[in-house]
């Protein structure tokens, strides 16, 4: 028997009991054992629930049971939830994790305690819910060099940028909306100021370069100041505006960003919408790949979480990840990328015309039938650069990065 | 050292020897250890070529070294891989392979000849090229039931089917122009019948019911018959025509097929064109869930190839796979799965729209502007339904079947 313990009886706690419960017959075939849930842990009491017998508000209760072979952490946050994993990995129990601010913070640590006692520490739900694509990471794909990974890793923020493209509403009315409904929280900023992406995408910087990315230094803006004017120029350009979460090789280093991007119809995240999440993937000699699914939500991430209770009980004594090193990686300052930007600006005069003939040169000009403002498309230039010449000028509205037809 | 052989020196097998002779370094990093290749197997000889130190045309060279660890196979064909692989096997060599057919036919009988042993058989290329797809199917989606898999899993006839949207062209034309650009084989029945694509869902659905699904059980139907005028009417409706390899959940067993659909914007597939494969599956709590990514070409084949090498030499003395045993699956009888039908009828007067009407009640009518036929869409009903109306008209002139919104 393999006993594991759920600490956090929540959304996608309760969802792994349920996979589990369900689909037991089936998991045990795999494992070769049978899956025992022996402990759920929450401060709550659920009576009437199933899990009442076997839930326990204390920790120590589940640490210090020799039997307990995997902890599956899914309480979120950074404490009690690092205590807990660091505990569990010192007594020998595999944890698995769904947790991405604790994985981005702490995977390294966690990762090397892992290799050194030979168990195991899998997370293959923190990024993209139920989309498997740390494990291809760290195994189809080990053989090759990645060179890109951008993803749309927020379902919230691309459910309020899709409802804006397509249903022309604005932000203000597409959040509540989406609070209603459930798809975006009552405090949303986590998800709407991108933070969430970040942590993604710092996860996966250190997975594909195998040294630690800190979050804080990735370059992160959120989609809180799109309008729906910035939405009708994207739709007069055949484009959509996506939050990006991106990651892209130069030469021994990465440069990392979070922020609204305007795509293209040929870029294969062109197409995902709603609540959606996709990983694009762009290897040396694999070329270009995509991973497409449910990026959160109950039952997709706690299938991807019982996968990795799978894979740590097929491996319960024998170490199966990862390159993920605690020595830091210094990102490619942001102010050297190259792109180009678009931008609105107040005014429909000579003056402004003047205006930005003299900062950008010869701009390629957007008409989405707005008489008080100009809109354009600047040549490729660094971050640096159009900060500086953008500082230059007066009445910018708003600014939008373009990503490149790859 | 982990000691490899690789048999057959053609497109695929050049491309391993590259990616490991290029990417080395991280190979062995990951490893842990120093990948080595010893023999190139192949007939013909290379005169120049870097491999010619190692290249061997008897395989028992090989096969009687006990310092090879891992066989690596990109002949093709059934013989003689299928003997070469089972010898390698029998002497306790791990095997990777990229050989759809072999595996299809044979990998029941690899695999459980690999788990007796506590060694490998690994066939990640075999299916969807550089697409990680069956990793993931037998790791990260284990702990679910997958009720469907369907794919655009072959490249030439997803690019032809492009081409002909797109451009207009007829399949003739279309054809000759793919063999001109080395998209389609000079004998491309393999491809434009349906054959590849049926092999590859064959091996698909025997990994997800964990039983053999023959392909000769598989009703495959190519693109041989698509014109021009069914891709007209395709655009009438907003909808894409693609050789869908499909494969349901229904009890326990499975319905399968290959055939030309027509699909709706919506569905996850509509979007993927050119040489593209993409590989739906929708788990019980997964939820949906996409892989897209270059389904052929040496580099994404071979990085495939190189991904299980570096898997076999981690894993070189334990069983990682598979749930594929021998036991033959029987699939539903295709003439039971219900769905819709686009059908094309020869003239346009009353006597054919009466006839419409006796046979198949309400449809609804496309108009694509041709004036010597009648084309509509029949209600749900059966394949056998279908057949049987259709026997009862004269002068069908196309039927392709729509593959309805999720």
């Amino acid at each position: 028997m393999v006993n594991i313990a759920v600490l956090g009886y929540g959304t996608v706690g309760s969802g792994v009991v349920e996979v589990i419960r369900t689909n037991g017959k089936q998991i045990n075939r795999r494992i070769g054992n049978e899956l025992n849930i022996k402990y759920v842990l929450d401060l709550r009491d659920f009576p009437g629930d199933p899990v009442s017998d076997i839930l326990v508000h204390d920790y120590t209760k589940i640490i210090d049971d020799p039997e307990v072979d995997i902890v599956v952490e899914v309480m979120g946050g950074i404490e009690p939830a690092y205590t807990f994993v660091k505990t569990a990995l010192e007594r020998g129990k595999c944890v698995v994790t769904s947790n991405k601010e604790l994985v981005a913070k702490h995977g390294a640590e966690f990762l090397s305690m892992a290799k050194i006692r030979n168990i195991n520490f899998l997370f293959e739900a923190s990024v993209g819910g139920g989309i498997p694509i740390i494990r291809p990471i760290n195994s189809s794909l080990t053989a090759d060099i990645i060179e890109e990974i951008t993803g749309i890793l927020n379902g919230t923020t691309n459910y309020i940028l899709s409802k804006m493209y397509f249903d022309g509403a604005d932000y203000d009315e597409v959040l509540r909306d989406a609070q209603a409904k459930g798809y975006a929280e009552r405090h949303p900023e986590a998800d709407v100021e991108g933070f969430d992406a970040c942590r993604k995408i710092a996860i996966l910087s250190s997975l594909i370069s195998g040294q630690q990315v800190d979050y804080e230094d990735i370059y992160t803006e959120g989609i809180t100041e799109i309008t729906s004017r910035d939405i009708s120029y994207a739709r007069k350009l055949g484009m959509q505006i996506k939050l990006l979460a991106s990651s892209k090789r130069n030469d021994d280093s990465l440069s990392a960003i979070v922020a609204p991007f305007l795509l293209k119809q040929d870029h294969p995240l062109y197409g995902v919408n709603d609540v959606y999440n996709a990983i694009f993937v762009r290897g040396k000699f694999l070329g270009d790949a995509m991973f497409y699914g449910q990026g959160a939500g109950k039952y997709p991430t706690a299938s991807a979480v019982v996968a990795d209770v799978v894979d740590a009980a097929k491996h319960l004594h024998r170490n199966i990840m990862t390159m993920w090193e605690e020595r830091k990686l210094n990102l490619v300052d942001s102010g050297s990328v190259c792109r180009r930007f678009f931008v609105r600006l107040e005014g429909n005069g000579q003056e402004q015309l003047a205006d930005i003939k003299r900062c950008f040169g010869s701009v390629d000009f957007v008409d989405a039938g707005f008489q008080d403002e100009l809109a354009f498309i600047t040549p490729v230039m660094t971050e640096d650069t159009y900060r500086e010449k953008a500082a230059d000028m007066s009445g910018i509205l708003h600014m939008i990065r373009v990503e490149e037809p790859r």
